[in-house]
Formats: structure tokens, sequence, C-alpha cells
């Protein structure tokens, strides 16, 4: 059986010695749940921040007023930000924030629900991907968190191998 | 069917017009997730810190090194500074706070796995129970989460309750 993606984060996170930590809106703590169903998860996750409200992303996770002014709370800049701040907050290697539209509600022309921007800082990288999930709001957070963890194993993975590449040349 | 317990929070949660921030640390996000599966939950939900690091019970939480020293992470003092530190830190009406030992490793002859303390801060009103939980680790994060919903919808209740008397005395 194919070990769950959080497994496979928790190897490689473990491979690599680096430390995740994550800010979840839409997600609402489903990622966190998952990475920590994983038995010794404390040795590489050390938290979250839920930013529901804008006030936590704003206070918690230094969001800048103005990026959520300008772009809104599910934007390529607010996950940027968060996955920023929630790096330096929690001094952790990488930084995962996930912020969309579960819906029912909130949806609009622009920002469908489904709507789903996840983002990923780590030291020099800092880069953000938009998602447009289908089904109901516990389906939407399930495919949101699933893809974060695979982002994250597709970033350690390529961290793998470009430890691998002095052995491969030597 | 009978309403999903954390369906009951939020409805008590509208009707009080109260706001809730979660700290969790065994429970890894679950309550978190559990609270955001009903549609408009952001209306009384403002957020949460999964501290599974003691650096961030210190740092975001607030949580004394002294009392992570002296008592330990899973501990009725912990557990009070915990929900007391993510209250004040979003401003919310009611902080809940999660601590325990969900294993399968690190359970000790005095902590065996399972144990958990839960905590409940509002307006002068700080309190923390202790419960002893049985089964594999996604189960005692299972009845730990539903234990602190329950707790939170019985204070709740206590304060439609309390609301309630000036009605039956006029």
């Amino acid at each position: 059986m194919d070990e769950p993606v959080e497994a496979v984060a928790g190897v490689l996170a473990r491979q690599l010695d680096v430390r995740l930590a994550v800010a979840e809106s839409c997600t609402g703590g489903l990622i966190s749940h998952l990475l920590t169903n994983v038995p010794g998860s404390s040795d590489y996750f050390l938290g979250s921040v839920i930013s529901y409200a804008n006030q936590a992303k704003i206070h918690l996770l230094d969001v800048k007023p103005e990026t959520l002014a300008i772009y809104g709370a599910v934007s390529r800049e607010t996950v940027l930000e968060m996955a920023r701040g929630v790096r330096q907050l929690l001094s952790a290697d990488i930084g995962i924030s996930v912020s969309g539209i579960a819906g029912p509600g909130g949806g609009t022309i622009d920002k469908p629900v489904g709507t789903t921007w996840i983002g990923l800082s780590a030291v020099g990288l800092d880069r953000a991907w938009h998602f447009q999930f289908a089904g109901g709001r516990l389906e939407i957070k399930q495919q949101a968190a699933g893809m974060a963890l695979n982002l994250v194993v597709d970033y350690l993975q390529q961290g793998i191998l470009d430890q691998s590449m002095p052995v491969q040349d030597g």
C-alpha cells in the first residue's frame, strides 16, 4: 500500500533535517492534523497558525493590511506573506500556507468557491500556486490539504536530488 | 440524526455572540479542522495556534518556560496558560487548549500515553480538566478533540442558561 503523503513528507523532512511550519486559512487545521497523525512528527513539525480571521493573518503572520486590502485574503501575495510569516514566527526551515474559498458561501465571479492559493517559503525560495478545486466544503479542504502536502514532498524531493548530486559526481 | 458537537458549538457561539480561539498540542489541528467543517464558522472561529514545539508554546502563547520545566507540557498549569494565551493573542472571548500524549511514544509511568489536559479560558473563568484516553494515536486525538468541543458546548450552554435567567425571573 502506498504511504499517505503526510508520512512521505515526514520521511523526507527527517532525511533532510528540516523543520516545517504551516499557516492555514481555508484548510482550517487539516494539514496540521494530517501531519501530526504520523507518529514522531514532533521531530520535524514545529506548529501552525490557523489564521481564519484576517486579524490573525495580520497580527500573527505579519501579512500586510495593504496586501489583504489590494489583493484579498485569497491571493498569491497573501499566501506568500503567510508562508514567510509562519516560517519566521516558528523559526522553521519551510513555511507552507493555504488560503482559499471552501464554500458554500464566499465565492465571487472572480474567485468562485474552490479557488485556492498555496504558498511555500524556504531559504532563498518563495513560490505560490493557484488551484481550482470542486466539490463540497470538506472535499475542497481535503483536496487543498493533500495538494499542499504534495507540493512539500515535491520540494523536499528536489532537496534530496540536490544533495545527492555531489555523490553522483564523486 | 444528532448534529455533530462542532455544529452545536457553532450554533451556541452564534447565539451568544462569542468568538473562539484554540491552542492545540496533541490534537494537532483536529479541533480547528472540525470547527471549520461547519459552514459559516468564520463568523465565530478566529483561529488557532498549533503549538507542537515547546518554543511555539512559549513564544506564541506566552506559556512560561518555568511552567514547562516544573509541570511539563502535559499539565493543568500549561493548558491554563495556553488557553489564556490564545484567548489574548487572538482577542477571543473563549480560549480552548489541549495538551496530551497521543503516543505511541512519549508516555511515562506518571503520564502514560492517552494522558490529556484540556483548558478553557473566558472572562473571569479559567478551568482545566484531566482525562485518560485509550486507543491508538488517531483515536486519542479524536477523543481529546471531541471532549474539548463537548466542554465548550457545556460552557456555552451554561451561558445560555445564565442569559435566560432574567427572562425567567421577569
